[in-house]
Protein backbone atom coordinates (compact mmCIF):
# COMPACT_ATOMS: atom_id res chain seq x y z
CA UNK A 1 0.00 0.00 0.00
CA UNK A 2 1.25 3.75 -0.76
CA UNK A 3 1.53 5.20 2.57
CA UNK A 4 2.02 8.56 4.54
CA UNK A 5 3.69 8.52 7.73
CA UNK A 6 3.87 11.06 10.19
CA UNK A 7 6.47 10.81 12.77
CA UNK A 8 6.40 13.75 16.01
CA UNK A 9 9.29 14.55 18.14
CA UNK A 10 7.57 15.24 22.01
CA UNK A 11 5.88 17.80 22.29
CA UNK A 12 5.90 20.24 25.06
CA UNK A 13 2.86 20.43 26.53
CA UNK A 14 1.92 16.51 25.65
CA UNK A 15 -1.38 16.79 27.27
CA UNK A 16 -2.86 19.69 25.42
CA UNK A 17 -0.78 17.55 21.87
CA UNK A 18 -2.87 14.46 22.78
CA UNK A 19 -6.04 16.11 23.52
CA UNK A 20 -5.87 17.98 20.27
CA UNK A 21 -4.52 15.01 18.52
CA UNK A 22 -7.21 12.89 19.28
CA UNK A 23 -10.34 15.41 19.48
CA UNK A 24 -10.04 17.21 16.54
CA UNK A 25 -6.69 16.24 14.26
CA UNK A 26 -6.97 12.54 14.16
CA UNK A 27 -11.00 12.85 13.41
CA UNK A 28 -9.74 15.70 10.33
CA UNK A 29 -7.54 12.59 9.07
CA UNK A 30 -10.62 9.99 9.41
CA UNK A 31 -12.57 12.00 6.65
CA UNK A 32 -9.82 11.99 3.98
CA UNK A 33 -11.47 10.01 0.79
CA UNK A 34 -9.75 6.85 -0.11
CA UNK A 35 -7.63 6.46 3.61
CA UNK A 36 -8.26 2.79 4.28
CA UNK A 37 -6.23 2.31 7.30
CA UNK A 38 -4.91 4.47 10.36
CA UNK A 39 -2.40 3.13 12.68
CA UNK A 40 -0.43 5.33 15.19
CA UNK A 41 2.10 4.17 17.57
CA UNK A 42 3.02 6.24 20.88
CA UNK A 43 6.48 5.30 21.62
CA UNK A 44 7.69 4.68 25.37
CA UNK A 45 11.39 4.05 25.15
CA UNK A 46 14.37 4.09 22.29
CA UNK A 47 16.82 1.31 22.55
CA UNK A 48 19.37 2.88 20.35
CA UNK A 49 21.93 5.92 21.47
CA UNK A 50 20.69 9.07 19.07
CA UNK A 51 22.84 8.46 15.64
CA UNK A 52 22.10 10.79 12.65
CA UNK A 53 18.77 8.57 11.96
CA UNK A 54 17.23 9.67 15.48
CA UNK A 55 18.71 12.06 17.49
CA UNK A 56 15.58 11.69 20.43
CA UNK A 57 13.12 9.37 20.86
CA UNK A 58 9.69 9.89 19.15
CA UNK A 59 6.69 10.82 20.64
CA UNK A 60 4.29 9.57 18.23
CA UNK A 61 3.86 8.11 14.68
CA UNK A 62 0.79 8.05 12.53
CA UNK A 63 0.69 5.93 9.54
CA UNK A 64 -2.01 6.41 6.74
CA UNK A 65 -2.57 3.80 4.13
CA UNK A 66 -4.04 4.14 0.80
CA UNK A 67 -4.29 1.47 -2.11
CA UNK A 68 -2.46 2.57 -4.95
CA UNK A 69 -0.86 5.99 -6.02
CA UNK A 70 -3.82 7.26 -7.94
CA UNK A 71 -6.33 7.01 -4.38
CA UNK A 72 -3.07 8.65 -2.90
CA UNK A 73 -2.90 11.76 -5.07
CA UNK A 74 -6.61 12.29 -4.90
CA UNK A 75 -6.42 11.69 -1.36
CA UNK A 76 -3.54 14.47 -0.76
CA UNK A 77 -5.61 16.82 -3.09
CA UNK A 78 -9.26 16.42 -1.43
CA UNK A 79 -10.80 19.22 0.49
CA UNK A 80 -10.65 16.98 3.41
CA UNK A 81 -6.85 16.67 3.52
CA UNK A 82 -6.53 20.24 3.16
CA UNK A 83 -8.41 20.83 6.25
CA UNK A 84 -6.72 18.03 8.04
CA UNK A 85 -3.05 19.28 6.64
CA UNK A 86 -3.99 23.38 7.73
CA UNK A 87 -4.60 21.93 11.33
CA UNK A 88 -1.55 19.47 11.60
CA UNK A 89 0.46 23.04 10.75
CA UNK A 90 -1.58 24.54 13.62
CA UNK A 91 -0.54 22.53 16.27
CA UNK A 92 2.42 20.47 15.80
CA UNK A 93 4.16 21.89 12.38
CA UNK A 94 8.03 22.22 13.84
CA UNK A 95 7.54 18.90 15.21
CA UNK A 96 6.30 16.60 12.33
CA UNK A 97 8.03 15.60 9.75
CA UNK A 98 6.36 13.97 7.03
CA UNK A 99 7.39 11.05 4.60
CA UNK A 100 5.32 8.88 1.34
CA UNK A 101 6.25 5.45 1.18
CA UNK A 102 4.76 2.15 0.52
CA UNK A 103 4.47 -1.07 2.96
CA UNK A 104 4.12 -4.36 3.01
CA UNK A 105 3.46 -7.41 5.17
CA UNK A 106 6.50 -9.52 5.41
CA UNK A 107 5.22 -12.84 5.72
CA UNK A 108 5.92 -15.10 8.76
CA UNK B 1 0.03 -4.11 20.18
CA UNK B 2 3.67 -4.22 21.61
CA UNK B 3 5.48 -2.72 18.67
CA UNK B 4 9.50 -2.65 18.27
CA UNK B 5 10.33 0.25 15.40
CA UNK B 6 13.37 0.06 13.48
CA UNK B 7 14.24 3.12 11.37
CA UNK B 8 17.03 3.34 8.93
CA UNK B 9 18.79 6.23 7.45
CA UNK B 10 19.81 5.64 4.13
CA UNK B 11 22.64 3.30 3.84
CA UNK B 12 26.11 4.01 2.28
CA UNK B 13 25.62 1.07 -0.53
CA UNK B 14 21.36 0.62 -0.66
CA UNK B 15 21.84 -2.34 -2.99
CA UNK B 16 24.10 -4.33 -0.63
CA UNK B 17 21.88 -3.31 2.41
CA UNK B 18 18.66 -4.22 0.77
CA UNK B 19 20.11 -7.71 -0.42
CA UNK B 20 21.19 -8.21 3.29
CA UNK B 21 17.90 -7.09 4.15
CA UNK B 22 15.86 -9.34 2.54
CA UNK B 23 18.07 -12.22 2.36
CA UNK B 24 19.68 -12.82 5.67
CA UNK B 25 17.91 -10.17 8.36
CA UNK B 26 14.63 -10.45 7.72
CA UNK B 27 14.53 -14.27 7.60
CA UNK B 28 16.25 -14.02 11.05
CA UNK B 29 13.74 -11.70 12.41
CA UNK B 30 10.37 -13.68 10.79
CA UNK B 31 11.96 -16.82 13.44
CA UNK B 32 11.71 -14.87 16.83
CA UNK B 33 8.90 -16.76 18.76
CA UNK B 34 5.86 -14.51 19.27
CA UNK B 35 6.18 -12.21 16.43
CA UNK B 36 2.56 -11.15 14.87
CA UNK B 37 2.95 -9.46 12.27
CA UNK B 38 6.29 -7.48 10.25
CA UNK B 39 5.85 -4.52 8.64
CA UNK B 40 8.33 -2.93 6.26
CA UNK B 41 7.60 0.71 4.57
CA UNK B 42 10.41 1.63 2.09
CA UNK B 43 10.52 5.88 1.85
CA UNK B 44 10.30 7.60 -1.66
CA UNK B 45 9.57 10.88 -0.62
CA UNK B 46 10.05 13.43 2.52
CA UNK B 47 7.47 16.18 2.68
CA UNK B 48 8.26 18.64 5.45
CA UNK B 49 12.16 20.34 5.71
CA UNK B 50 14.50 18.42 7.60
CA UNK B 51 14.22 19.78 11.42
CA UNK B 52 14.67 18.45 15.11
CA UNK B 53 12.10 15.06 14.60
CA UNK B 54 14.32 14.03 11.06
CA UNK B 55 16.86 15.53 9.92
CA UNK B 56 16.61 13.38 6.33
CA UNK B 57 14.17 10.99 4.49
CA UNK B 58 14.55 7.55 6.40
CA UNK B 59 15.27 5.12 4.05
CA UNK B 60 13.12 1.64 5.44
CA UNK B 61 11.02 1.48 8.97
CA UNK B 62 10.30 -2.37 9.81
CA UNK B 63 7.63 -2.41 12.38
CA UNK B 64 7.40 -5.82 14.29
CA UNK B 65 4.28 -6.16 16.93
CA UNK B 66 3.88 -8.81 19.71
CA UNK B 67 0.56 -9.39 21.51
CA UNK B 68 1.43 -7.64 24.50
CA UNK B 69 4.36 -6.93 26.93
CA UNK B 70 5.12 -10.14 28.05
CA UNK B 71 5.20 -11.85 24.92
CA UNK B 72 7.62 -9.44 24.01
CA UNK B 73 9.80 -9.47 27.12
CA UNK B 74 9.82 -13.05 25.78
CA UNK B 75 10.68 -12.33 22.13
CA UNK B 76 13.47 -9.76 23.28
CA UNK B 77 14.99 -12.58 25.37
CA UNK B 78 15.49 -15.33 22.60
CA UNK B 79 18.44 -16.97 20.96
CA UNK B 80 16.23 -16.23 18.23
CA UNK B 81 16.36 -12.50 19.26
CA UNK B 82 19.55 -12.46 20.06
CA UNK B 83 20.93 -13.62 16.48
CA UNK B 84 18.61 -10.84 14.42
CA UNK B 85 20.15 -8.44 17.15
CA UNK B 86 23.70 -9.33 16.40
CA UNK B 87 23.69 -9.42 12.37
CA UNK B 88 21.69 -6.06 12.58
CA UNK B 89 24.41 -4.65 14.14
CA UNK B 90 26.99 -6.02 11.70
CA UNK B 91 25.31 -4.53 9.12
CA UNK B 92 23.14 -1.52 10.00
CA UNK B 93 24.52 -0.49 13.63
CA UNK B 94 25.03 3.45 13.23
CA UNK B 95 22.01 3.71 10.64
CA UNK B 96 19.52 2.32 12.71
CA UNK B 97 17.29 4.01 15.68
CA UNK B 98 15.26 1.21 17.55
CA UNK B 99 11.76 2.01 19.50
CA UNK B 100 9.43 0.51 21.53
CA UNK B 101 5.99 1.26 21.52
CA UNK B 102 2.54 0.34 21.47
CA UNK B 103 0.21 0.27 18.29
CA UNK B 104 -3.48 0.53 18.00
CA UNK B 105 -5.39 0.99 14.22
CA UNK B 106 -7.43 4.01 14.57
CA UNK B 107 -11.05 3.33 13.40
CA UNK B 108 -12.86 4.44 10.43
Amino acid sequence: MVTLTALFKKPEDPEAFDKHYNETHSPLMQKVPGLRKMQVTRFSKMLTPPNATLADQPYLECIMYFDDKDSFKAAMASEENKAAGSDLMSFAGPIVSMCIGTSEDIPL
